[in-house]
């Protein structure tokens, strides 16, 4: 058997390290969060739980693994540290929300607890599935929010950062909420829904000695009744491969029916090129007047969530859009800038053990950690959002009436009564064992569709949104503020 | 054996489409090409060709295969047609530039000729690879090109989109001219060096109890001290976990000399928050000034071509820039718009074959394609670059003087005297067989650095770079013009 290496080599010189202080098989705690929301998108949707629990039943070192490791760490001599590798499986506990959760800046996505070496060898295989699949899924949340209910359709593998990419971005990309994929491994791997009709090839394979555009426009009629032989319950031309006007949608309409004549309604057009507001309008009224108000029109062609939002304002008569590079690589903002931080730590004094709680401080603000064993209460009244609270995992939740303060702007504050409290973080994984049944993305799907709906429109607006209430209860505040004042050095200019 | 369906579903649905059609098994001609390089950059550099290599090897269909797209396209009941999938092996050619070369847009990269259904029902495949890894590499050269002669170390895997994106990512890196990895498995699969040291979090698993900021300042000095112990000869330490002036410079000179003191030099410092510039100029002093002016100073925290090259324009005294999110994302441009489109298909009449050269007009005159089997030459005058001749395959190479005219702007135009004239594109896979060897990495690296340096730094420069010469050759662009003529539908408004 053999096991990828996914970790940057500092986790195992760490993990070394830890070895030789003899300091490796305490007790850690650590937090994977996000400081900044990708898109200036005030949440992100919490996606890549499956592929992490995955990941983990598949980490662990082989003999291969262990003599390349010696060969390019030949410093490392110890036999008993190759042995602990020999060894490895992760037996310690993580925490996590439900996969396809609505998660705010700084707060634990996963809480990750075992021995110092072990969690720290998990850290970049943790952030990998999570910046990742979490981005994107807030990448097609915010084009499905921009469609207003009309589909959304993934189909950017050929523009995905690889083949991975390519194929967990449309799992993500459909717990996010879109439609379907045209990525068919996703729809094997995941039973997904996929869908695919022609490309422009399509047509061009068509275009035997074309001399004049009226070959041209009697080779696309070819073509297009090629397809509706093959296909005649699912037709859905492209209709740009010369002009949408003189030859795409007048073949079509031709096509169409035909279709009729043998008893078969047609699927409709796509249009990937051109101005898409204009051409859907022209193609709308030929449809409808030669009797296919049915006929859907497919838009494609660079779209994101802006371009989609605008065209449906200005009345664009389409009825689905399909999304490529622009979702499945989050180009606008393509990195969410999850981190995995130290949060707790043991020691031994005298026989006892103790739990330290370190920060970073870090030369950057923003870095600054948060300490402890945390989770996350989410504050509902009347199944609507109010807010979050950051909280000792120690700490009981919030009763009665609940005075929310501003972690930085402590001037703002807030008081609400008669909430829900819903603590989020649960363990997943103990003792080398995932606490839960794998995760379907109909069911992650789910999960964000209902924790996006506790959400206000102010929220979820696509610019400028509404900054969600998301404070730190007393006692962390307490305890962060402690650990700052102990490690910040006076400095003095 | 199971088989990765990498395919968009419409290529499947293409497929049928063409067999119920009887076309299925005729000659097409494929290019793979991009149409405007990411960054505003003037050339990409090609990579992914051992991907795609691999990837056509690895093609095809079994049973579960099988029975999972029956079940997705029930309407295709031809058992015919599946049997063909089941046969399936691509049996074309395949024409690739070598894995590293410079490559214009426009330009084929990949020209893949074989039976129409086998080579469409690559197109995702083939695009991916290129894509991605062509993307990354070229992002690299840029960071590379900034850093102008230091080295730059890729450690982005935690925020790659994707385990691939990680993996593959760090080879197209290692390509475009980085000079390490932390990615471990891209080491263990591909031979390319690797490194690593520490990050914040073995700093605080020694914050033991710290009540006071000396007391903080001696956890870190302990943490050091177990590094330098694990690690005397490979001691880089990352100092600013609480304050890179008052902690952790300090104690990085004192594990230092104790280190001089048992014979072993240190490698440095790192940096990985604050500004770079002023932090690096207090460790240079400190560090000279306390006897250890060869301990290197690596610096880190969200950089990119831009900030590198500024931190390098005042001066700072970075010895080694380690790069993350900006360019295992390319994130100022997440995608190759890389596209596959019909150049030629094959036609019977009366018993004789043909070969059309269908071109896309679309709606938008970018889209346009160049028709035909192509080749691409570069002209070489005393080793130097001075322009690309897109023509057709079956032309002859130019000799004497030539006249080159941009292919918009006809006006545009010069004479090109005593070059060498070398064809890029030559066949790599042929029959179900590679031609070639397996490319390692290394020969890809130094195929880029030669390409690269036949470029002038006018054409390299990172900003608003001077626009190389890539024309067409006269038998292309009349054809080309032609085929535009018979298809260009007369519009009246």
């Amino acid at each position: 058997m053999s096991f990828p290496l996914l970790f940057d080599f500092y986790e195992l010189t760490m993990a070394y390290g830890y070895f030789r202080a003899g300091i490796h098989e305490r007790t850690a705690v650590f937090d994977l969060f996000y400081r900044k929301g990708p898109f200036e998108h005030p949440y992100v949707l919490f996606v890549g739980l499956e592929g992490v629990l995955q990941g983990i039943e598949n980490f662990g070192f082989g003999e291969d693994e262990i003599r390349y490791l010696q060969s390019v760490a030949p410093q490392i001599r110890d036999e008993q540290f190759w042995d602990l590798l020999r060894r490895f499986r992760f037996h310690g506990t993580i925490y996590a929300p439900e996969e396809g959760t609505v998660m705010f800046p700084r707060e634990p996505m996963l809480r990750v607890e075992g021995k110092l070496f072990e969690v720290q060898l998990l850290e970049t295989m943790l952030l990998t599935y999570v910046n990742h699949q979490s981005l994107i899924a807030t990448a097609a949340h915010r084009m499905v929010e921009a469609a207003a209910g009309k589909p959304v359709i993934e189909m950017g593998a050929r523009r995905a950062q690889g083949v991975d990419a390519a194929i967990d971005g449309a799992r993500a990309a459909y717990i996010g909420g879109v439609s379907k994929t045209a990525t068919t491994e996703a729809g094997r791997r995941f039973g997904i829904p996929i869908t695919g009709t022609m490309a422009h090839s399509f047509v061009l394979a068509f275009h035997r000695d074309v001399r004049s555009p009226d070959q041209a426009k009697e080779a696309e009629l070819q073509a297009f009744t090629a397809y509706a032989e093959a296909f005649p319950d699912q037709c859905l031309l492209v209709v740009d491969t010369t002009d949408v006007e003189r030859s795409g949608l007048p073949n079509a309409i031709t096509v169409f029916r035909k279709l009729r004549e043998k008893g078969y309604e047609p699927i409709g057009v796509r249009i990937d090129s051109g101005d898409l507001a204009y051409l859907s309008r022209v193609c709308r009224k030929a449809l409808d007047e030669a009797g296919f108000p049915d006929a859907q029109i497919i838009a494609s062609s660079d779209l994101d969530e802006f371009v989609i939002r605008d065209l449906l304002a200005q009345g664009a008569p389409i009825d689905a859009f399909g999304v490529g590079t622009n979702l499945i690589t989050a180009r606008s903002d393509p990195a969410l800038g999850g981190v995995y931080k130290l949060a707790a730590i043991e020691w031994e004094e005298n026989g006892e053990r103790h739990l330290s709680t370190p920060i970073k401080l870090s030369e950057n603000p923003t870095k600054v950690t948060l300490p402890g064993r945390k989770n996350v209460v989410r504050l509902l009244k009347d199944g609507q959002f109010v807010g979050d609270l950051i909280m000792l995992e120690d700490e009981e939740d919030p009763k009665g009436p609940l005075r929310m303060i501003h972690p930085e702007y402590r001037w703002k504050q807030k008081v609400v009564t008669d909430y829900e409290a819903i603590r989020l973080l649960r363990p997943v994984y103990r003792d080398g064992r995932r606490l839960i049944d794998k995760i379907t993305p109909d069911t992650a799907r789910q999960t964000a569709a209902q924790s996006l709906a506790q959400l206000s429109p102010e929220h979820r607006r696509l610019h400028m949104p509404h900054e969600p209430h998301v404070d730190l209860s007393d006692a962390l505040y307490e305890r962060w503020m402690a650990e700052i004042h102990r490690r910040r050095m006076e400095k003095v200019q």
